[in-house]
């Protein structure tokens, strides 16, 4: 049956990421524990205080085979050593899901990882870019700017969230600060 | 296989609506004979000319399962008579697939049937509003400001088009002006 009104519509705030009606997801640097490859600077910072570093609203209409669901998020910037803050990254649960990403504000990367290769890619995200995220991919957004990076994020109703498979093997690649624009290298050991 | 960088970005200019590379359809009046209640209004705007109403363009990375492409509109501003500039509207061919509209630029409506029923809704869609379209729901989008209305819409790769069955059954109500500003009133025999 037909969705009322109120449901048919939902607004977002381009700037802060705000989506009234919609519950927030709050991850601070201690959800991101064994993210960073720099531990000492993690830690370093943890001392000082746990920062919040990103936020996530979903709005979820329906649940069925051809729905789809769509979150804003926003990531603020900063380093940890030369990485990037970033997001924890996932997979989906349903891997053959893809997801578009629309950037609204800011300057930011997406770190593309293929499950089966490892193959790798970083992505520009920024105002007017659309990243396509194949299914099967692992995927992780990075603020690389000076002002909080804000996007859109539309994927399939089934797709479902798979973060144990990224907090267990984490990804190959860190996106890092090289003479002021940001580089995909190995993970150092 | 992964995707080469070139394909996993995008981008699209918000005012204009264009995609670099991608491949753009344009609806003139001509195309959306038998679209407008007031014949006599539509002949009589086909005798000065055959103005262009709008045009998509489709970002459409792969067609598995999973997959989701997205479209950006133009849709310019002006009336037929009373009725705004609108789409053709479509159904689904899969039927239960359904839509997120994101608005980007200008003052839009969407006019939503629900297949089954034909109980309609007429739903805002104007920069940083989402409207939902559910499975098995016609829509169409109509301009009712006085500049240019852009949006996104992003789908499930296997959604495919249904043109025909509003080309042969057209949409229960028109969206037209009244006292300055757009309302939903049943179509006139």
């Amino acid at each position: 049956m037909f969705l009322n009104p109120e449901e048919l519509l939902s607004q977002y705030n381009p700037v802060t990421g705000e989506m009234p009606g919609a519950s927030m997801v709050k991850r601070h640097l201690s959800d991101l524990r064994g993210c960073f490859a720099d531990t000492a600077a993690y830690d370093a910072t943890m001392i000082t205080g746990n920062p919040l570093l990103y936020s996530v609203g979903a709005v979820e209409p329906a649940g069925g085979d051809g729905d789809l669901h769509y979150g804003v998020g926003l990531l603020l910037p900063g380093k940890i050593g030369d990485e990037y803050y970033m997001t924890k990254g996932h997979l989906h649960a349903w891997r053959p899901a893809a997801e578009f990403y629309f950037g609204l504000t800011g300057d930011g990367v997406m770190l593309l990882e293929d499950e089966a290769t490892g193959e790798s890619r970083i992505v520009p995200l920024r105002p007017n870019d659309v990243v396509y995220v194949p299914g099967h991919t692992a995927h992780r957004t990075m603020n690389v700017g000076n002002t909080p990076l804000t996007y859109i994020g539309v994927y399939p109703a089934k797709a479902g969230h798979d973060y144990t498979t990224i907090a267990e093997k984490n990804f190959c690649c860190i996106v890092v600060e090289r003479d002021g624009k940001p580089a995909m290298v190995e993970r150092p050991d």
